[in-house]
């Protein structure tokens, strides 16, 4: 049995990818390669849009109604992440990862 | 040394304060006291509330440029949870805590 | 291009999926179930289980080194989890996600 | 009213103003410093007491009588962290916040 309405399942499990992608990729890929992956600017949105997605997997979870609020906030961190990942070498799987977020965060944010 | 600015600082604060009174209160107070105090309409404003504080402050702590999204959001929640606070007994700090970030998040997210 | 080890990047996996369960169950069925669904010892395990999966996935992908020890603390609190879900009914997927993440992190924590 | 007993409250504290030690000065004073405040493996430390920090603090709110293994966890992390911060320029206040850290957890470990 599982509790949470299907396309917000969905979206949850979208968060988690992109928070996974983002954190993952900011501290082995960029730490890593330095130079431009460790721009403050990019490095520091690919550590928020992490933060965000997590808190909006989690009020999903929590079954709160304000969950359209946390979504629509993640829907535009994801996006600039995406196009901040764009201009990066080995960054596409986190590019889309944002891009599948967004989309998923916009459709919640909607209603 | 202290790298983030002092009007920012004291929003952190004001949110981990929240953020440790939502939390605090829900699983000790309310979880104990049960009745009205685990309606879940409640206990599940008092859970968001604790998740969004702790976000806002991450986002600050982040130096992202888009922490005023999430002290938006904050604030709005923490209103939310301060009325709900209001009509229970034994939540009157809980609601002053609410009511401090609230107004720490909103200078904020007017930047 | 994906830099986690495959290994770690399934425990990372049954951590968030563990995570999910134990949240989004806390939160949706037994709060709307009450009785002993709520009584504290029960509920706080589901919550501390909760944040001990997202720390442990968390420490995983930052790449730390000290991972092992999260992971440990997790596999303990998640056999926990389990057995208080045995108890009660509707919580044999959440004790299923339960077991199979204390698996994964005490393979982990083994090195 | 406060329903989290005075030392517990106090190590709280403590962690939280770890957290936001680490973690405000990882993507802050070491981000733009770069060179030796970027090395992976300091910066990976950083943000993985950061974490550590937080989640004690959590497991500590909700009331969790594993609170222990997280703060035992948390003295490690903050012990490694500070000696980490003792060979950079800047980072004196981190590593007393890192040790104040430590010592309230060793305290919350011994029960």
């Amino acid at each position: 049995m599982n509790p949470v309405p299907a396309p917000m399942q969905s979206c949850i499990e979208e968060c988690l990818r992109c928070y996974q992608s983002c954190l993952g990729m900011a501290m082995r890929h960029c730490l890593e390669q330095g130079g431009p992956h460790l721009e403050p600017t990019h490095f520091r949105l690919m550590m928020a849009c992490a933060e965000i997605c997590r808190a909006s997997a989690h009020l999903m979870l929590l079954g709160s109604p304000e969950h359209g609020r946390t979504c629509a906030d993640c829907a535009v961190l994801c996006r600039q992440c995406a196009e901040s990942c764009d201009a990066l070498d080995g960054m596409q799987d986190c590019a889309a990862a944002c891009r599948r977020c967004a989309q998923a965060c916009e459709r919640m944010a909607a209603g």
